[in-house]
Protein backbone atom coordinates (compact mmCIF):
# COMPACT_ATOMS: atom_id res chain seq x y z
CA UNK A 1 0.00 0.00 0.00
CA UNK A 2 1.43 3.84 -1.31
CA UNK A 3 1.67 5.57 2.19
CA UNK A 4 2.94 9.07 2.90
CA UNK A 5 5.40 8.95 6.11
CA UNK A 6 7.62 11.36 7.64
CA UNK A 7 9.05 14.01 10.47
CA UNK A 8 9.16 16.58 12.00
CA UNK A 9 12.63 17.62 13.43
CA UNK A 10 12.60 21.14 15.09
CA UNK A 11 14.16 22.92 17.82
CA UNK A 12 11.69 22.60 21.42
CA UNK A 13 11.88 25.26 23.94
CA UNK A 14 12.52 24.01 27.66
CA UNK A 15 9.96 23.92 29.86
CA UNK A 16 7.26 26.15 27.47
CA UNK A 17 4.24 23.72 26.73
CA UNK A 18 1.81 26.19 24.99
CA UNK A 19 4.69 27.78 22.74
CA UNK A 20 6.23 24.13 21.09
CA UNK A 21 2.47 22.83 20.54
CA UNK A 22 2.18 25.94 18.68
CA UNK A 23 5.21 25.26 16.48
CA UNK A 24 4.45 21.92 15.93
CA UNK A 25 1.15 22.85 14.62
CA UNK A 26 2.50 25.55 12.42
CA UNK A 27 4.84 23.16 11.20
CA UNK A 28 2.43 20.64 10.05
CA UNK A 29 -0.15 22.90 9.47
CA UNK A 30 -1.96 21.89 6.04
CA UNK A 31 0.47 18.77 5.30
CA UNK A 32 -1.83 15.94 4.74
CA UNK A 33 0.30 12.53 5.18
CA UNK A 34 -0.31 9.36 6.69
CA UNK A 35 1.79 9.15 9.41
CA UNK A 36 4.46 12.22 11.24
CA UNK A 37 6.59 11.72 13.80
CA UNK A 38 7.95 14.43 16.44
CA UNK A 39 11.14 13.70 18.24
CA UNK A 40 11.04 12.71 22.26
CA UNK A 41 9.81 15.11 24.76
CA UNK A 42 8.46 17.73 22.01
CA UNK A 43 6.40 19.40 24.12
CA UNK A 44 8.76 20.21 27.03
CA UNK A 45 12.09 20.41 26.13
CA UNK A 46 14.52 17.74 27.60
CA UNK A 47 17.57 19.07 29.47
CA UNK A 48 15.94 19.13 33.08
CA UNK A 49 17.27 19.47 36.49
CA UNK A 50 14.71 17.96 38.95
CA UNK A 51 11.47 15.93 39.00
CA UNK A 52 9.52 18.80 40.23
CA UNK A 53 10.54 20.49 36.57
CA UNK A 54 9.03 17.59 34.48
CA UNK A 55 5.97 17.27 36.55
CA UNK A 56 5.05 20.81 35.83
CA UNK A 57 4.86 20.50 32.62
CA UNK A 58 3.94 16.25 32.06
CA UNK A 59 0.10 15.97 30.35
CA UNK A 60 -1.82 13.56 31.57
CA UNK A 61 -2.58 10.99 28.29
CA UNK A 62 -6.19 10.77 29.07
CA UNK A 63 -7.01 14.13 29.57
CA UNK A 64 -4.59 16.80 28.58
CA UNK A 65 -4.33 19.80 25.96
CA UNK A 66 -1.67 17.84 24.30
CA UNK A 67 -3.87 14.89 23.33
CA UNK A 68 -6.63 17.31 22.45
CA UNK A 69 -4.59 19.49 20.02
CA UNK A 70 -3.29 16.85 18.60
CA UNK A 71 -6.47 14.64 18.01
CA UNK A 72 -7.77 17.87 16.84
CA UNK A 73 -4.96 18.35 14.22
CA UNK A 74 -5.08 14.63 13.53
CA UNK A 75 -8.67 14.92 12.51
CA UNK A 76 -8.09 18.53 10.30
CA UNK A 77 -5.19 17.10 8.38
CA UNK A 78 -6.23 13.31 8.18
CA UNK A 79 -2.64 12.46 9.35
CA UNK A 80 -1.70 10.01 12.45
CA UNK A 81 0.65 12.08 14.37
CA UNK A 82 3.29 10.19 17.23
CA UNK A 83 4.41 13.07 19.45
CA UNK A 84 7.24 12.43 22.51
CA UNK A 85 5.80 14.09 25.88
CA UNK A 86 6.43 14.01 29.41
CA UNK A 87 3.63 11.49 30.96
CA UNK A 88 2.26 12.17 34.62
CA UNK A 89 -0.19 9.55 35.62
CA UNK A 90 -0.75 9.35 39.43
CA UNK A 91 2.47 10.65 41.14
CA UNK A 92 4.34 8.78 38.56
CA UNK A 93 6.52 10.05 34.80
CA UNK A 94 7.10 8.62 32.26
CA UNK A 95 9.32 9.54 29.38
CA UNK A 96 6.48 8.41 26.47
CA UNK A 97 4.92 8.74 22.94
CA UNK A 98 1.25 8.76 21.71
CA UNK A 99 -0.03 7.75 18.42
CA UNK A 100 -2.87 9.84 17.39
CA UNK A 101 -5.75 8.89 14.48
CA UNK A 102 -7.48 10.85 12.24
CA UNK A 103 -10.19 8.54 13.57
CA UNK A 104 -10.40 9.64 17.05
CA UNK A 105 -8.28 6.47 18.48
CA UNK A 106 -5.11 7.15 20.17
CA UNK A 107 -2.21 5.10 22.06
CA UNK A 108 0.46 5.33 24.69
CA UNK A 109 3.91 3.88 25.00
CA UNK A 110 6.17 4.63 27.75
CA UNK A 111 9.94 4.19 27.08
CA UNK A 112 11.52 0.95 28.23
CA UNK A 113 15.12 1.78 27.87
CA UNK A 114 15.66 5.24 30.16
CA UNK A 115 19.21 7.48 29.04
CA UNK A 116 21.25 8.90 31.70
CA UNK A 117 19.43 11.18 34.18
CA UNK A 118 16.44 10.44 32.67
CA UNK A 119 16.39 7.76 35.66
CA UNK A 120 16.50 10.34 37.78
CA UNK A 121 13.41 11.75 36.81
CA UNK A 122 10.93 9.25 35.00
CA UNK A 123 10.03 5.57 35.44
CA UNK A 124 10.61 3.12 33.49
CA UNK A 125 7.65 2.13 31.16
CA UNK A 126 5.70 -0.89 32.30
CA UNK A 127 3.68 -1.12 29.17
CA UNK A 128 6.13 -3.00 27.10
CA UNK A 129 6.45 -2.64 23.42
CA UNK A 130 3.57 -1.59 21.49
CA UNK A 131 2.24 -2.46 18.01
CA UNK A 132 -1.09 -0.20 17.26
CA UNK A 133 -2.94 0.49 13.79
CA UNK A 134 -2.24 3.62 12.47
CA UNK A 135 -4.17 5.24 9.57
CA UNK A 136 -5.34 3.00 7.28
CA UNK A 137 -4.81 0.17 9.83
CA UNK A 138 -1.21 0.27 9.18
CA UNK A 139 0.50 -1.38 11.87
CA UNK A 140 2.83 0.70 13.84
CA UNK A 141 5.26 0.16 16.39
CA UNK A 142 6.42 2.73 18.89
CA UNK A 143 10.03 2.99 20.60
CA UNK A 144 11.30 6.07 21.63
CA UNK A 145 15.42 7.33 21.15
CA UNK A 146 17.74 4.60 23.64
CA UNK A 147 15.82 1.94 22.88
CA UNK A 148 17.62 1.75 19.57
CA UNK A 149 20.57 0.77 21.79
CA UNK A 150 18.88 -2.84 22.66
CA UNK A 151 18.29 -5.18 19.35
CA UNK A 152 15.45 -6.46 21.43
CA UNK A 153 13.37 -3.32 21.36
CA UNK A 154 12.93 -3.55 17.28
CA UNK A 155 12.96 -7.01 17.06
CA UNK A 156 10.23 -7.17 19.51
CA UNK A 157 8.46 -4.44 17.63
CA UNK A 158 8.51 -6.49 14.25
CA UNK A 159 7.89 -9.87 16.30
CA UNK A 160 4.68 -7.91 17.55
CA UNK A 161 4.04 -7.06 13.19
CA UNK A 162 4.95 -3.39 13.07
CA UNK A 163 5.41 -2.54 9.41
CA UNK A 164 7.13 0.81 10.46
CA UNK A 165 9.03 1.87 13.50
CA UNK A 166 8.18 5.38 14.58
CA UNK A 167 11.14 6.82 16.92
CA UNK A 168 10.99 9.84 18.73
CA UNK A 169 14.31 10.72 19.73
CA UNK A 170 16.55 13.39 21.45
CA UNK A 171 19.68 12.18 20.18
CA UNK A 172 23.03 13.09 21.95
CA UNK A 173 25.85 10.41 20.94
CA UNK A 174 26.53 9.63 17.99
CA UNK A 175 25.91 6.35 17.05
CA UNK A 176 22.09 6.23 16.26
CA UNK A 177 21.49 7.59 12.95
CA UNK A 178 23.45 4.74 11.63
CA UNK A 179 22.37 1.54 13.85
CA UNK A 180 18.95 2.19 12.99
CA UNK A 181 20.03 1.70 9.62
CA UNK A 182 20.71 -2.42 10.72
CA UNK A 183 17.67 -2.30 12.83
CA UNK A 184 15.48 -1.31 9.41
CA UNK A 185 17.47 -4.44 7.92
CA UNK A 186 17.82 -7.21 10.05
CA UNK A 187 13.86 -6.84 11.10
CA UNK A 188 13.01 -5.76 7.41
CA UNK A 189 11.09 -3.09 8.18
CA UNK A 190 10.51 0.54 7.78
CA UNK A 191 11.80 2.96 10.31
CA UNK A 192 11.42 6.90 11.47
CA UNK A 193 13.81 8.30 13.34
CA UNK A 194 12.58 12.19 14.60
CA UNK A 195 15.68 14.11 16.22
CA UNK A 196 15.35 17.28 17.52
CA UNK A 197 18.02 19.88 17.05
CA UNK A 198 19.38 22.86 19.35
CA UNK A 199 21.74 23.22 21.74
CA UNK A 200 19.09 23.17 25.38
CA UNK A 201 21.20 24.73 28.76
CA UNK A 202 19.85 24.50 31.63
CA UNK A 203 21.83 25.64 35.21
CA UNK A 204 25.34 23.79 34.94
CA UNK A 205 24.22 21.40 31.94
CA UNK A 206 24.35 22.05 28.33
CA UNK A 207 23.11 19.36 25.45
CA UNK A 208 24.25 19.57 22.22
CA UNK A 209 21.25 17.62 19.87
CA UNK A 210 22.36 16.25 16.55
CA UNK A 211 19.61 16.17 14.49
CA UNK A 212 19.72 13.90 11.27
CA UNK A 213 16.79 12.99 11.51
CA UNK A 214 15.99 10.20 8.67
CA UNK A 215 13.23 7.39 6.94
CA UNK A 216 14.81 3.91 6.21
CA UNK A 217 13.44 1.13 4.02
CA UNK A 218 13.20 -2.55 5.24
CA UNK A 219 17.24 -2.97 3.23
CA UNK A 220 17.95 -0.22 5.52
CA UNK A 221 18.82 1.86 2.69
CA UNK A 222 18.42 5.95 3.33
CA UNK A 223 15.08 7.07 2.13
CA UNK A 224 15.66 10.96 3.12
CA UNK A 225 18.22 12.36 6.14
CA UNK A 226 18.12 15.53 6.81
CA UNK A 227 21.09 18.13 7.68
CA UNK A 228 21.79 19.05 11.85
CA UNK A 229 20.20 21.44 12.01
CA UNK A 230 17.51 21.65 9.11
CA UNK A 231 14.07 22.88 11.17
CA UNK A 232 11.52 21.50 8.93
CA UNK A 233 9.04 18.97 8.07
CA UNK A 234 9.95 15.71 5.41
CA UNK A 235 7.69 13.23 3.94
CA UNK A 236 8.51 10.09 1.63
CA UNK A 237 6.45 8.00 -0.66
CA UNK A 238 6.77 4.00 0.98
CA UNK A 239 5.19 1.19 -0.14
CA UNK A 240 4.31 -0.84 2.86
CA UNK A 241 4.43 -4.37 0.97
CA UNK A 242 8.33 -3.91 1.11
CA UNK A 243 7.75 -4.70 4.98
CA UNK A 244 6.34 -8.44 4.40
CA UNK A 245 9.23 -9.20 2.33
CA UNK A 246 11.15 -10.95 4.88
CA UNK A 247 12.93 -13.37 2.87
CA UNK A 248 16.66 -12.58 1.67
CA UNK A 249 16.80 -15.69 -0.17
CA UNK A 250 14.44 -18.61 -1.78
CA UNK A 251 15.37 -20.55 1.34
CA UNK A 252 15.69 -18.15 4.20
CA UNK A 253 13.18 -16.11 5.99
CA UNK A 254 13.96 -13.73 8.95
CA UNK A 255 11.50 -14.98 11.02
CA UNK A 256 11.07 -18.66 10.40
CA UNK A 257 15.19 -19.10 10.43
CA UNK A 258 14.98 -17.72 14.16
CA UNK A 259 16.10 -20.34 16.63
CA UNK A 260 14.93 -19.07 19.52
CA UNK A 261 15.82 -22.28 21.70
CA UNK A 262 19.64 -21.30 21.46
CA UNK A 263 19.16 -17.41 22.35
CA UNK A 264 19.55 -15.70 25.56
CA UNK B 1 45.02 -7.32 28.69
CA UNK B 2 46.85 -6.75 25.58
CA UNK B 3 45.92 -9.21 22.98
CA UNK B 4 47.04 -9.15 19.12
CA UNK B 5 44.39 -10.29 17.07
CA UNK B 6 43.44 -10.93 13.35
CA UNK B 7 42.48 -12.37 10.32
CA UNK B 8 43.53 -14.08 7.26
CA UNK B 9 41.69 -13.12 4.29
CA UNK B 10 42.53 -15.30 1.17
CA UNK B 11 40.66 -17.53 -1.91
CA UNK B 12 40.28 -20.78 -1.23
CA UNK B 13 40.22 -23.24 -4.06
CA UNK B 14 37.05 -25.64 -4.01
CA UNK B 15 37.38 -28.99 -3.23
CA UNK B 16 41.33 -28.88 -2.99
CA UNK B 17 42.04 -29.51 0.70
CA UNK B 18 45.27 -30.10 0.62
CA UNK B 19 46.17 -26.78 -1.61
CA UNK B 20 43.96 -25.03 1.14
CA UNK B 21 45.51 -26.52 3.69
CA UNK B 22 49.14 -25.69 2.82
CA UNK B 23 47.78 -22.08 1.89
CA UNK B 24 46.68 -21.41 5.41
CA UNK B 25 50.23 -22.56 6.63
CA UNK B 26 51.84 -20.66 4.54
CA UNK B 27 50.13 -17.51 5.15
CA UNK B 28 50.54 -17.27 8.86
CA UNK B 29 53.91 -19.42 9.71
CA UNK B 30 55.82 -17.68 11.64
CA UNK B 31 53.19 -14.93 12.88
CA UNK B 32 52.76 -14.75 16.57
CA UNK B 33 49.82 -13.69 17.27
CA UNK B 34 46.92 -14.35 20.00
CA UNK B 35 44.04 -14.99 17.98
CA UNK B 36 43.83 -15.33 14.12
CA UNK B 37 40.17 -16.32 12.55
CA UNK B 38 40.32 -17.70 8.96
CA UNK B 39 37.28 -17.61 6.64
CA UNK B 40 34.20 -20.40 6.60
CA UNK B 41 34.91 -23.27 5.09
CA UNK B 42 38.08 -22.18 4.94
CA UNK B 43 39.26 -26.08 3.94
CA UNK B 44 36.69 -26.72 1.28
CA UNK B 45 35.35 -23.73 -0.75
CA UNK B 46 32.17 -22.56 -0.83
CA UNK B 47 30.06 -23.54 -4.08
CA UNK B 48 28.60 -26.74 -3.92
CA UNK B 49 26.62 -28.61 -6.21
CA UNK B 50 25.50 -31.41 -4.10
CA UNK B 51 25.81 -32.92 -0.52
CA UNK B 52 28.01 -35.63 -2.16
CA UNK B 53 30.56 -32.45 -2.75
CA UNK B 54 30.53 -31.54 0.50
CA UNK B 55 30.73 -35.14 2.28
CA UNK B 56 33.74 -36.20 0.11
CA UNK B 57 35.53 -32.97 1.68
CA UNK B 58 34.45 -32.77 5.30
CA UNK B 59 36.19 -33.45 8.65
CA UNK B 60 35.29 -35.53 11.47
CA UNK B 61 36.41 -32.23 14.20
CA UNK B 62 37.90 -34.94 16.88
CA UNK B 63 40.41 -36.85 14.08
CA UNK B 64 40.54 -34.97 10.69
CA UNK B 65 44.19 -33.84 9.64
CA UNK B 66 42.65 -30.77 9.25
CA UNK B 67 42.00 -30.51 13.41
CA UNK B 68 45.98 -32.03 13.82
CA UNK B 69 47.29 -29.52 11.33
CA UNK B 70 45.95 -26.46 13.36
CA UNK B 71 47.34 -28.04 16.90
CA UNK B 72 50.54 -28.10 15.46
CA UNK B 73 50.38 -24.48 13.96
CA UNK B 74 49.00 -23.35 17.15
CA UNK B 75 51.91 -25.04 19.26
CA UNK B 76 54.44 -24.00 17.08
CA UNK B 77 53.16 -20.43 16.25
CA UNK B 78 51.58 -19.95 20.13
CA UNK B 79 48.65 -18.59 18.26
CA UNK B 80 44.98 -19.45 19.27
CA UNK B 81 42.91 -20.01 15.42
CA UNK B 82 39.29 -20.52 14.51
CA UNK B 83 38.94 -22.21 11.31
CA UNK B 84 35.76 -22.20 9.41
CA UNK B 85 35.00 -25.88 8.25
CA UNK B 86 32.55 -28.49 6.60
CA UNK B 87 32.29 -31.00 9.64
CA UNK B 88 31.34 -34.64 8.88
CA UNK B 89 29.80 -36.51 11.95
CA UNK B 90 28.45 -39.66 11.22
CA UNK B 91 26.49 -39.26 8.04
CA UNK B 92 25.30 -35.70 9.35
CA UNK B 93 27.08 -32.94 7.70
CA UNK B 94 27.54 -29.07 9.45
CA UNK B 95 28.97 -25.95 8.83
CA UNK B 96 31.63 -25.40 11.33
CA UNK B 97 34.36 -23.61 12.97
CA UNK B 98 36.92 -24.91 15.62
CA UNK B 99 38.76 -23.17 17.87
CA UNK B 100 42.67 -24.43 18.75
CA UNK B 101 44.94 -23.29 20.95
CA UNK B 102 48.43 -23.60 21.99
CA UNK B 103 47.98 -25.82 24.76
CA UNK B 104 46.23 -28.17 22.66
CA UNK B 105 42.86 -27.21 23.68
CA UNK B 106 40.19 -27.68 20.73
CA UNK B 107 36.49 -26.34 21.00
CA UNK B 108 33.65 -26.65 17.69
CA UNK B 109 30.66 -24.60 16.74
CA UNK B 110 28.21 -25.45 14.10
CA UNK B 111 26.41 -22.47 12.26
CA UNK B 112 23.18 -21.65 13.49
CA UNK B 113 21.52 -19.61 10.88
CA UNK B 114 21.98 -21.55 7.58
CA UNK B 115 22.55 -19.42 4.31
CA UNK B 116 20.32 -19.92 1.59
CA UNK B 117 21.22 -23.43 -0.67
CA UNK B 118 23.69 -24.57 2.50
CA UNK B 119 20.01 -25.52 3.32
CA UNK B 120 20.10 -28.22 0.95
CA UNK B 121 24.02 -29.90 2.68
CA UNK B 122 24.35 -28.89 6.07
CA UNK B 123 21.58 -29.70 9.25
CA UNK B 124 21.74 -26.50 11.25
CA UNK B 125 23.52 -26.35 14.10
CA UNK B 126 22.99 -28.02 17.50
CA UNK B 127 24.90 -26.68 19.74
CA UNK B 128 23.78 -23.31 20.19
CA UNK B 129 26.27 -20.56 20.04
CA UNK B 130 29.39 -21.50 21.83
CA UNK B 131 31.97 -18.91 24.09
CA UNK B 132 35.35 -21.08 24.80
CA UNK B 133 38.57 -19.91 26.22
CA UNK B 134 41.35 -19.00 23.32
CA UNK B 135 44.69 -17.87 24.60
CA UNK B 136 45.37 -16.67 27.90
CA UNK B 137 42.13 -17.16 28.63
CA UNK B 138 40.52 -14.86 26.79
CA UNK B 139 36.66 -15.53 26.55
CA UNK B 140 35.72 -16.13 22.32
CA UNK B 141 32.59 -16.45 20.98
CA UNK B 142 31.73 -17.89 17.90
CA UNK B 143 29.50 -17.62 15.11
CA UNK B 144 29.31 -17.82 11.21
CA UNK B 145 28.56 -15.24 8.49
CA UNK B 146 24.82 -15.50 7.97
CA UNK B 147 24.61 -15.93 11.92
CA UNK B 148 25.06 -11.57 11.57
CA UNK B 149 21.65 -10.86 10.63
CA UNK B 150 20.20 -12.13 13.44
CA UNK B 151 21.13 -9.62 16.25
CA UNK B 152 20.49 -12.78 19.01
CA UNK B 153 23.33 -14.43 17.59
CA UNK B 154 25.84 -11.77 18.93
CA UNK B 155 23.77 -10.86 21.77
CA UNK B 156 23.95 -14.52 22.91
CA UNK B 157 27.43 -14.44 22.62
CA UNK B 158 28.06 -11.62 25.23
CA UNK B 159 25.57 -12.33 27.34
CA UNK B 160 27.17 -15.82 27.94
CA UNK B 161 30.77 -13.68 28.51
CA UNK B 162 32.23 -13.04 24.99
CA UNK B 163 35.24 -10.87 24.75
CA UNK B 164 35.98 -10.83 20.82
CA UNK B 165 33.56 -12.66 18.28
CA UNK B 166 35.49 -14.61 15.77
CA UNK B 167 33.28 -14.78 12.73
CA UNK B 168 34.15 -16.71 9.79
CA UNK B 169 32.00 -15.33 6.72
CA UNK B 170 32.34 -16.41 3.12
CA UNK B 171 29.72 -13.04 2.03
CA UNK B 172 27.98 -12.46 -1.15
CA UNK B 173 25.44 -9.60 0.41
CA UNK B 174 26.57 -5.80 0.48
CA UNK B 175 25.65 -5.57 4.34
CA UNK B 176 27.54 -7.64 7.09
CA UNK B 177 30.32 -5.58 7.15
CA UNK B 178 28.68 -2.47 8.06
CA UNK B 179 26.32 -4.19 10.31
CA UNK B 180 29.35 -6.16 12.53
CA UNK B 181 30.14 -2.08 13.53
CA UNK B 182 26.39 -1.69 15.12
CA UNK B 183 26.74 -5.80 16.21
CA UNK B 184 29.89 -4.98 18.61
CA UNK B 185 28.97 -1.26 19.44
CA UNK B 186 25.35 -2.57 21.07
CA UNK B 187 27.48 -5.73 22.82
CA UNK B 188 30.64 -3.69 23.75
CA UNK B 189 32.20 -6.31 22.47
CA UNK B 190 35.05 -6.97 19.90
CA UNK B 191 34.44 -8.80 16.42
CA UNK B 192 36.83 -9.82 13.70
CA UNK B 193 34.74 -10.95 10.49
CA UNK B 194 37.40 -12.56 8.47
CA UNK B 195 35.63 -13.11 5.16
CA UNK B 196 37.25 -14.46 1.80
CA UNK B 197 37.76 -13.43 -1.56
CA UNK B 198 37.74 -14.61 -5.19
CA UNK B 199 35.39 -15.65 -7.60
CA UNK B 200 34.30 -19.38 -7.09
CA UNK B 201 32.70 -21.01 -10.11
CA UNK B 202 30.85 -24.75 -10.17
CA UNK B 203 28.59 -25.92 -13.09
CA UNK B 204 26.24 -22.94 -13.56
CA UNK B 205 26.71 -21.58 -10.24
CA UNK B 206 29.04 -18.13 -9.38
CA UNK B 207 29.82 -16.51 -6.60
CA UNK B 208 31.85 -13.43 -5.61
CA UNK B 209 32.82 -13.23 -2.13
CA UNK B 210 33.26 -9.60 -1.13
CA UNK B 211 36.70 -9.50 0.97
CA UNK B 212 36.58 -6.16 2.97
CA UNK B 213 37.35 -8.37 6.05
CA UNK B 214 37.86 -6.30 9.68
CA UNK B 215 38.30 -6.35 13.09
CA UNK B 216 35.84 -3.84 15.11
CA UNK B 217 36.60 -2.68 18.35
CA UNK B 218 33.31 -2.33 21.30
CA UNK B 219 32.23 1.16 20.58
CA UNK B 220 31.71 0.31 16.66
CA UNK B 221 35.40 1.78 15.33
CA UNK B 222 36.66 -0.27 12.35
CA UNK B 223 39.98 -1.41 13.88
CA UNK B 224 41.32 -2.56 10.43
CA UNK B 225 39.07 -3.26 7.02
CA UNK B 226 41.04 -4.81 3.73
CA UNK B 227 40.29 -4.45 0.70
CA UNK B 228 37.83 -6.27 -1.70
CA UNK B 229 40.44 -8.87 -3.07
CA UNK B 230 43.19 -8.32 -0.29
CA UNK B 231 45.29 -11.74 0.34
CA UNK B 232 46.95 -11.52 3.46
CA UNK B 233 47.22 -11.61 7.28
CA UNK B 234 46.45 -8.62 9.08
CA UNK B 235 46.53 -8.10 13.05
CA UNK B 236 45.57 -5.42 15.81
CA UNK B 237 46.61 -4.78 19.14
CA UNK B 238 44.15 -4.28 21.36
CA UNK B 239 43.72 -3.85 25.00
CA UNK B 240 40.75 -6.50 26.21
CA UNK B 241 39.59 -4.68 29.02
CA UNK B 242 37.53 -2.61 26.90
CA UNK B 243 34.98 -5.09 26.39
CA UNK B 244 34.60 -5.05 29.72
CA UNK B 245 33.23 -1.51 29.76
CA UNK B 246 29.52 -1.76 29.65
CA UNK B 247 28.11 1.45 30.52
CA UNK B 248 27.42 3.98 28.18
CA UNK B 249 26.46 7.15 30.71
CA UNK B 250 27.20 6.40 34.75
CA UNK B 251 23.25 5.61 34.73
CA UNK B 252 23.32 2.72 32.53
CA UNK B 253 24.59 -0.28 31.61
CA UNK B 254 23.81 -2.32 28.67
CA UNK B 255 23.17 -5.91 30.38
CA UNK B 256 21.38 -4.80 33.49
CA UNK B 257 19.17 -2.43 31.61
CA UNK B 258 17.87 -5.14 29.81
CA UNK B 259 14.10 -5.62 30.37
CA UNK B 260 13.48 -8.90 29.30
CA UNK B 261 10.17 -9.16 30.64
CA UNK B 262 8.93 -6.93 27.85
CA UNK B 263 11.39 -8.89 24.93
CA UNK B 264 9.94 -11.38 22.62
Amino acid sequence: MIYNIGLCQFRPTLLKKQKNLDTMWKMVEGIKADLIVFPELSTSGYVFNSRDEVFSIADDFEKSDTTAMFLELSKENDTSYVIGFPEKSDNFLYNSCMLINPDGSKYLYRKTHLFNEEKQWFEPGNLGFVVAKGKKEVNIGLMICFDWMFPESARTLMLKGATIIAHPSALVLPWCQQAMLTRSLENRIFSITANRIGTEINGEKEFLFTGMSQAVSPLGEILFRLEKDDEKVQIVEIDTDKANEKNPTPFNNIITDRKPEYYI
